[in-house]
């Protein structure tokens, strides 16, 4: 509910940040959003960030001037927020079926064309009567199960069974396979996330071959993260990529082995924190849980490989520093690459582009909190 | 950003909640209200129940009516959103050594007492500066180290260099000392708990025995959490008791063992989530990490022994049933007992009060978010 933004303004001193805040080095950001435009497009596939990552209609709209094809969001808020800041082209790569929420998705059709993921016969009957009310034909994707065990239908008859129901039902377009293998983005090496991949492709040509001897063309095959896009992108099963985390990288995908012939994202994203105690053995920060995420582990602290984030509570850190190294200073300011980037973000009402030492922007992040 | 209301209103049933939601059931609520305010009444000791958990104004004016002197908080922002909603004492149980910070706090004396938490001579000096242009003398505490290892003096003599420090400094008024034992809240059985606050008075008799040969009054000694205020209070070294999880409950509090004697606290806290995907040997509910804190483990389904939920990601939990019983059905609606409740409300702008069914209340959470 902080409605107000951050009181510093484009031009201000980093040392103006009033800490905690959410940092993103915006030449960082343009550098990893350039590579991922220019991978897409040298390898001739379509870019559709995920929206999910940074909730922020700026960084969306950076994303379709340097190609993007449209958005991905995982919530029907999500979509809102973006068809508000402009987004002519959103998929939910996620299942709805409350028929509030499906009437809230035909709504945004008059403004934007909008996919939505299927993975049970109730959710054809109900997208298709909210589709009734739409302004237009609504993009209907069969979500498969290519190995994450979440949502997606696992088995090939039940697939054609489901998209037989798609394609007969009036107003919704039946627009391609959602395939995404979210356990496979954070395999430590390389080998481990191709192999992944293999089996998805595997398990995915079996539903493609099954469709072609209908007659079905199984359409846009969209799917892959910030882990995996290489191997999706070179496996010609797979139309479009979905990366969203490649915006800001955190820790987690700092763990990562990445393989060579792949673009080198940077860590954009920070969480600025100040030393506001200094004891005899540690240095208490003030950025805990309510500041960034913990669910992929600690964050790291940019720069600084003497010292270690631990022991975080609501509102602090604890830092302590490795081989007699001495602490920060009461005063001091570190920045946290944070453990997971998408749910730190949600965290925030507002983002801080800095670049040089200086505030050159402050975005709001207008789809935090929308979880409906 | 979620700056607009849940679209339901008093009086709708609580089917007519879009899920994920918030909720608070304010029988329980109220019961958990009325059996701290009857504990400290009957001990005669003070109650500063600890707003850091809920961060809603409507809470803290009911634990104002019901007795407590005052709220607590962590942050200057929740202050300020506090005394907004007319709370008129309000204590920031932590270090604030920013300049800019302390000027914001001191500027709330015009509407309210504030009181704050020194461990640093560097403190006093700038507390003290703000205090000069404050429109009335600061509340000081000395912040001892009973036995959390995160913020607070840790030794005797340095405690009263500092004490001197606070009582020779203008505008500032020694209050206490603040020895709050986080590390003890969460030891499972009473008797672990019991030992740990034994330990916490002994330390701080030591102190508060220095005190007396110097002629200087030890004032409110104020501290102690849901885990442990029995203990506290009963200690005879406490003055006041700062509670917050109380109004709550949750998960990791109810892995705790409780001694007979104290009030009987029930979980009135839930993430409204509802069935998105059934698959052959999970269901798929709408609620993960951005709905809910797991950094002190799963939530539970509350009255639902046979499921468990498990395996989150940003936006998902999966949900399995023990012992072959049948999982939940599409649409079905669960309620999630939270891991751990503070970082779970400050994911939510929005707590929606129900009763017998019904939505009664729709309050903001004021401080959401309020981290500097």
């Amino acid at each position: 509910m902080t409605t107000f933004p951050p009181a510093v303004q484009p031009g201000d001193s980093i040392a103006a940040i009033d800490t905690p805040a959410l940092l993103v080095d915006l030449d960082r950001l343009e550098h990893n959003l350039a590579g991922m435009a220019a991978f897409a497009a040298a390898r001739g596939i379509r870019l559709r960030p995920h929206g999910k990552t940074h909730k922020c209609v700026a960084i969306a709209r950076r994303q379709v001037a340097l190609g993007a094809v449209g958005l991905c969001c995982q919530k029907v808020g999500e979509a809102e927020a973006f068809v508000a800041g402009g987004i002519a082209d959103v998929l939910v790569t996620n299942e709805v079926v409350d028929p509030a929420k499906l009437r809230r998705l035909a709504r945004l059709t008059a403004r934007a064309r909008i996919g939505v993921c299927i993975d049970d016969p109730v959710g054809v009957e109900r997208l298709a009567a909210a589709a009734g009310e739409a302004a237009r034909d609504i993009d209907a994707y069969l979500e498969f199960d290519v190995g994450a065990g979440r949502c997606g239908v696992e088995r090939v008859d039940e697939a054609l069974r489901l998209i037989d129901a798609i394609v007969a039902a009036k107003r919704l377009r039946f627009t391609g396979i959602h395939a995404y293998h979210g356990n496979a983005q954070h395999l430590r090496t390389p080998a481990e996330r191709h192999h992944a991949i293999d089996a998805a492709v595997a398990k995915l040509g079996e539903l493609v071959a099954a469709l072609a001897r209908r007659g079905v063309p199984a359409g846009i095959v969209t799917g892959a993260g910030t882990g995996t896009f290489p191997f999706e992108s070179a496996s010609g099963a797979y139309a479009e990529i979905q990366p969203g985390s490649y915006v800001f990288m955190d820790r987690d995908y700092g763990d990562n082995v990445w393989p060579v012939e792949t673009p080198r994202f940077e860590p954009s994203l920070f969480v600025l924190t100040s030393v506001m105690s200094r004891r005899s053995r540690w240095a208490v920060v003030d950025a805990g849980h309510k500041a960034h995420a913990v669910d992929s582990g600690m964050p790291v602290v940019a720069g600084r490989p003497e010292l270690a984030y631990d022991r975080p509570s609501d509102e602090h850190g604890m830092i302590v520093a490795r081989d007699g190294e001495p602490l920060p200073a009461l005063d001091e300011r570190l920045w946290l690459i944070p453990g997971h980037c998408d749910p730190t973000v949600n965290l925030w009402d507002w983002l801080i582009g800095v670049r040089a030492g200086r505030v050159e922007s402050i975005w709001p992040i207008e789809a935090r909190g929308a979880l409906g």
